[in-house]
C-alpha cells in the first residue's frame, strides 16, 4: 500500500517520444514527483522547454517548463529513488535510415545497469534486458505477479543490491495481445496456439520513425525483429516461475503447455493505437463459445485495478459489442489508453476463437505501462 | 485461338468505378471493340463524356467521349455479342451509409439475367451469380478449366441457350489469395487450412465508398459479407466439378480434401491494393520448405498466359526477395496490376508457411478478371 | 449575469455531427441542462443510443444514452426555453454526391423558424438565416454587440414575440479568420483588404461528406458556397449596426470602411482543425509592424471571457512563436477548441502583413460557438 | 536541331530520389544515352540495383540494375558531355531533423563546378547555383532564352572553357507559379502583383523527408527557405537580360516592371504534385476578363515544344473547365507530369484574378525540368 508520501522520479531519455510521454503522465501523480530529467549531452544544461521539441497534443506541463535538463548519468538523479527509461523507442526507427545516428543510443544498456548499480528502481521501455533472466517483462494487466523476481536479481548483482533492480515493459504489440490471452487462460485453461497479425501505428516507431513517403498510402509488411519479439516475449509474460532444487527461480517461457505464438507484423497509416487480429486455440475441447469468451474478456479484471493503482484503467479490457469496433481513431483514448478494447469476438474454422485487438501503443503499450509497473512496486512494498 | 476479327462488346453500369475500368481497359483492346454503354435511366441520352464522373488517373479515352450512353437493356446492345457487367462493386459502400440508394441498384442481378437470356455472353463483377450452382466463378489465373460449366448453364436454362450465359469473377480480396494457393497445390497437393488476414483498400469499396471520417488515421476491422465471401469462394474457386450419374455438373467446393479457410478483413487507409497477410498448413508431412514454397509461386504459370490472352501477365506471381514487399504503394502497379505479388515467404509456428499477398484490387482484382475471363472464352472457343 | 439556475435546453439534429458536438458539450453545462432531443422521423421513439451512430472519440455521455428522440417539433420541447441546431453541417457535403438526399433536409430553415413563433430562443449552426437582415450572425469571441438586433427581430415578428429569436454562427472557416481581424481592427483600425487561403479539414463537410477515394493522398481546391460565404460573412460579423432615420437598425458591412475579402478555399486531408494563410492591408499609413500585430493578437480578449462565459477560452488569440505553427494536429486540441491559434506572423510583399490561422471547425467553428452565443445571450439577460 | 548521334551522359546522386528519376527519364532518352552513374562513397563499387534503395512505382529500368555506381567525380565520367545533378532534394528535408547527415552533402556545390571546370554541360537541380549572376535559373516551359547567359558564363571562367557550364532549374514550387505568370505576361503584359499559397506534396522535401509522424492528418504551415526561394526566383525567371555599356550581361530581374511576389508555403499530406493558390494584379487596366486569361493559358505554348524537345508537353498549360479541378492525385500525371494544370480562373476581390495551379513537383518540378533543359541545350547547338 502507498502511504501517501511522494517519491522523487526522474525520467532518462525525457525528451524523446517515450520521454515525453513519461513528462505527461509524472507531471501530476499521486505518487510520484517528477524530480530530474535526462538526455543526451547536447542537450544537458538546457531548461527542457529548450531541450526538447515538444509533439504532444497537449502543452509541456508547466511544472517541467524550467527544469534542467542532465545528462543521463546518476549524480544528476542522487534525491530519485526511481527513474524511468524511454530511451528505446525513439531508437527503434531511424537506424534503418540513419545508421550515423546509432552510436547516439548505444550506451543505452548499460546505462540503465550503471542506475541499477546505484541502486535505483528502473522502469524500462527499452527492450535490452527483456530476454535476461533476472529481469522481469512486466505487462502490468497480466503478470505483476512475476515483479518477485526482483529480489533474485538483487541477490544475483554484484555486489548484491538493497533497493537497486530493473523491470522492464512489454513490446507495444505484444502487449496488445497478451491482455486477452491471459484473461481467457485464467477462465478456460492453457492456450495451445495463438496467430496474431499486426496493424500498428507510426507512433509505434517513435520520432522520426518512418518517412511519410513510406506510408502514406501504403502499408509496410515488415517491422524488423517484432514477430520475434511477439513469439519469444508472449510466452514469457504468460507463463509460470519455477525454482530449481538450488532455489533458483527461472522463468518457465509457459513450459507446462506449449504456446505456438505466430506473429505477422504490419505497419499501416494510423497515428495512435495498434489493432491486431488474433485467432486462438484453446488446449480443452470443447473450446469455449464465443460468447463465454466475451464474458471472460469483460470480468478479468486486473491485480493493479485491485491494489488500487491509480493509473490501472476501471475495465481491463472494454469488449465491443459493434460489428465494427474497436478503431484505433475512435477507441485508442478510451480511459486514457490504459486498457485493451476487444471485439469481434467469433468462431474461427481453423483455429477456435478469433478476434480483434486495439491496445494503444504509446499509453499501455509504453510509458502507462511502465508508470503502472512502478504503481505496482510500490503497492507490494518494494520500492 | 482468336481468330483476329473484332468483336463488340458492351459495358453495363459504364460509368460506375468497376464500369471506368472496364472502358478504360476495352478502349484499345486486340479482341474487343467498345460498342455501346449502359447506366443509369438518369445517364441514358448522354454522352459518355457528361454522364460520366471520372475519376481515373488518366483522361477519357477519346474514343468513348461522345458515346451515347443508354438504359442497361438488351436492345440497346443489339450489335454486341458480349457484355460486361460493373454494377456491383458501386453498390457495396454506400447502401449502409444511404440506404435511399438501394433500389437504383436493385434490378442488377436480373438485368444481367436478361442479357443471358437474350443470349449475350457476360462477364460479371457482381457478386450476385457468384453462388449459382451453374455460373463458373473464375480467377482467370487459376481455374479456367471452370469455364467448361457453360455448356450446362446453357442447356438448363429455359429455354436452351445458343450463346448466352453468365460468369463472373471472384471478390477482389479472395482474388489475392487462391492464386498462391492454387500454386502451391498445384505444386504440394491439398492444404488443408489457411488463415488470412486482409488489409483491404478503399477502392474496394467503390465510389463513394467509404466516408474520408471512417478511415483516414484509422483502421476499420470490419467488412460487411467480405469473410464469408473470401471462405466460400475460396472452395468454389480451387475445387474440381464432379459428375454425378445423370451426367450433371457440380462444383465440389474442394471435396476431396476438405479446406478450412479463416478470414479476417480489415479497411485500411490504402487507395489500392488489397495487402493479405496469409498462413496455409498443407495436407502433405513434411511440408515444404520456405525455399521450395518460394519456387513453386515462381514457377506458377498461368493457363491465360499460354494460351496467349492479351491481357494475362508474364509473371503471374511475382516473388519478392526483400523483407518488406510487397507494398501497395510501390508494388500494385507492376504488370498493369494483372499479376499478384507475394513476399516475405517463411516458417509460421502455428501451421507450415507465412506469407504476404499483394493483389491489385481494382485490377486483377475486378476488371482485368472479367476481360481475362473474356478473352479466355473466346480462346477456348465459347464467343 | 447567470443567476445560477439550470436552463432546459434541447437540440435539433442531435444525431447529425453538429449534434453530436451539442451533446457533449451541454451534457455537463454550468447554465444549461440537456432535455430534449430532437432528430428525423426515422428516429424519433428510439433511444438516444439507438438511434445514433456516435462518431466522437469520447463515449456517449450517460445522461442522455436512455433520453428518448423526438421527432424536431416545438410540441416535443415544451419545457425547454433554448434549442440548438446542429442539422446544416450535415447536409453540407453529401448533396453534391446525393442529391437525392436533399429532400431529407428541406423542411431545415422552416423548422427552425417554427421554433422562433413558438418563443423559443434558437441558436443555430445552419447557414439558412445567416443573410437575415434582422438575424445576428455571431461568432462568440467577435460580435457579441450585435445579440442587440434580437429586440427587432422579435418586434417585427408577426405577431410579436416575447421570447423568440434566432441567433446564427458563422461558417467555419470565416470563424478563422473573423477573431484576428477583429483583433487587428480593434488595435489598429479598418483593414481594407484581406486575402485568405484555406487549407479545411474533411469533418467540416459533415458525415458522411468526403468520400474517402477524392481526398486521400489529394487536395480539392474547391467547396461549394465557401468562398462567397466567407467573403460575405466576414463584412457582417465585422461591420457595425446602424439605424435608420425611423429607427430600424441595419447591418452595415463594414460600409464606413470598405472591406475587401478574397477566398481561395480548399480541403485537405486533415480530420479536424481549418488552417487559413491570411494576408492583410490595413487602412491606416505607415501599418503596424510584425511585433505590434503579434502583440495586438496576444492582447485581445473577447467579451465572452470578460463576462465569463463559461465556454470562454483563457486565451481568445493563442500566438505561436515557432517558426512551424499552429498544426491542426496538434494545436487544435488546446483549450478544448474554443480559442483561435495564430503563427508566423510576418510581413507581406503584396499587402501589409501575413499570418496563418488555426481555428477547430468543430468546435469553436460549429457547436462551441453557438454554445457560447447561449451563454452570452443569458449573460446579456436575453435568456 | 538534334542531328541523331546519341550523347553520353551521367547523373551525379543516382541513388537519391531525384537521381532515380533522372535515371527512369534517361534510360530510354532519344538524345542521351545513360553512360555513367554516381553517388556517395559508401556506394561506390556497388551496382546500381545494390546500391539504390529504389522507391519509384516502376521498375529499376534493365539497362542500368548492373551498371558499377562511382564516385561523383570527373574522372569516372570522362566518356560523358553531360551530367545531371540530383544530389539537392535530398538533401532539403533531412536537415532540419538530422543535423549530423549535413555533411555529408556539403561538398555537392563544389563538386558541379569541379565538373564545370572539367569541361561537362552541368545540368543541376540543386539550389546551390541559382542565385549565381551567371548562371540560368531555367524553367523550360518559360525562359529557354536565358541559356544565352551560357557563353558569358565560360568566357568569363577561369580558366574560360570551351564546352562546360552550370545550367540550374528552378524549385518545384517555384516552377508552378512562374508558368502561367508568364503565359499571361506574354498576352497582357507585365503583372505587378502576385500572391500565391502553396499546398506541396511530401515528396518535395526528398527522402527521408518528413517523418510521418508530421505530417498525417496535419498541415505543415511551413517549409524553410521556400518562400524566399519563390520570391526571388520567380523574378529571375520571368525578367529579362540587361547589357552594360561594357558588354556585360546581367539578369535584371523583372526591372522593368517592379513585380511584387509574396508566398506562403505549406506541407500537406499529399505524396506528389503541388498545387497553388495563385492571385494576381496585372499593371494593365482594365485587367483581362476570366475568359481572356483562360484562353491566354490554353494558347500558350513553350518553345521546347517548338523545337521539337521530345519531352515537352503538347499542352504546355491545361485548362480544366471543372469547378473543383486540377487536383494532385488525379491530373499529376497527365503528360507524365511535364506540363503545369490551372483551374478555377475567376476574379479576385483583393487583385484582379486568381486561380489554382497544380504542377508535379518530381516532374517539371524537378528531373524532367532538368532533362528538358539539356534538350533545349541541343537543340539550340550548345552540347
Amino acid at each position: 500500500m502507498h502511504d501517501g508520501r511522494k517519491i522523487k522520479v526522474g525520467v532518462l531519455g525525457a525528451t524523446g517520444t517515450v520521454g515525453q510521454r513519461f513528462v505527461v503522465l509524472l507531471a501530476d501523480h499521486p505518487f510520484f514527483v517528477l524530480h530530474a530529467l535526462g538526455a543526451s549531452q547536447r542537450s544537458a544544461g538546457k531548461t527542457y522547454a529548450l531541450a526538447v521539441t515538444w509533439k504532444q497534443t497537449r502543452p509541456i506541463p508547466a511544472v517541467v517548463r524550467d527544469v534542467a535538463v542532465h545528462e543521463c548519468s546518476p549524480e544528476f538523479f542522487s534525491d530519485c529513488e526511481v527513474v524511468f527509461s524511454g530511451l528505446d523507442a525513439d531508437v527503434a526507427g531511424p537506424i534503418g535510415v540513419f545508421p550515423c545516428l546509432a552510436p547516439l543510443f548505444a550506451a543505452n544498456a548499460p546505462l540503465e545497469e550503471r542506475f541499477r548499480s546505484a541502486d535505483f528502481a528502473v522502469f524500462s521501455n527499452a527492450k535490452n534486458h527483456r530476454r535476461d533472466p533476472n529481469v522481469p517483462l512486466i505487462v502490468p494487466l497480466v503478470n505483476p505477479r512475476h515483479l518477485s523476481m526482483v529480489h533474485q536479481q538483487r541477490a544475483l548483482h554484484s555486489p548484491p543490491l538493497q533497493k537497486g533492480f530493473i523491470v522492464t515493459n512489454a513490446n507495444c504489440s505484444t502487449t496488445g495481445v497478451v491482455v486477452p490471452l491471459a484473461a481467457l487462460e485464467k477462465a478456460f485453461g492453457p492456450i495451445e496456439s495463438c496467430m496474431v497479425t499486426t496493424m500498428q501505428a507510426i507512433s509505434g516507431a517513435g520520432y522520426p520513425g518512418l518517412p511519410s513517403m513510406d506510408i502514406i498510402d501504403n502499408v509496410v509488411p515488415y517491422i524488423s525483429g517484432e514477430e520475434e519479439k511477439m513469439e519469444w516475449e508472449t510466452l514469457k509474460i504468460l507463463g509460470g516461475i519455477t525454482e530449481g532444487d538450488d532455489g533458483r527461480k527461472e522463468f518457465d517461457m509457459h513450459a507446462k503447455q506449449p504456446l505456438r505464438v505466430s506473429a505477422s507484423c504490419n505497419r499501416v497509416p494510423v497515428i495512435e493505437g495498434h489493432t491486431e487480429c488474433v485467432s486462438v486455440r484453446f488446449a480443452r475441447r470443447p473450446p469455449p463459445s464465443p460468447q463465454q469468451v466475451r464474458e471472460a474478456l469483460l470480468g478479468f479484471t486486473s491485480d493493479a485495478w485491485t491494489l488500487s493503482c491509480p493509473s490501472a484503467p476501471r475495465h481491463t479490457i472494454f469488449v465491443h459489442e459493434e460489428a465494427d469496433r474497436p478503431q484505433p481513431r475512435l477507441d485508442r483514448d478510451y480511459q486514457a489508453g490504459a486498457g485493451v478494447s476487444v471485439g469481434r469476438v467469433r468462431q474461427c474454422r481453423v483455429l477456435d476463437i478469433k478476434f480483434v485487438v486495439l491496445a494503444n501503443n504509446v499509453a499501455i503499450g509504453a510509458a502507462t505501462s511502465s508508470v503502472l509497473n512502478a504503481e505496482l512496486a510500490v503497492c507490494k512494498g518494494l520500492i
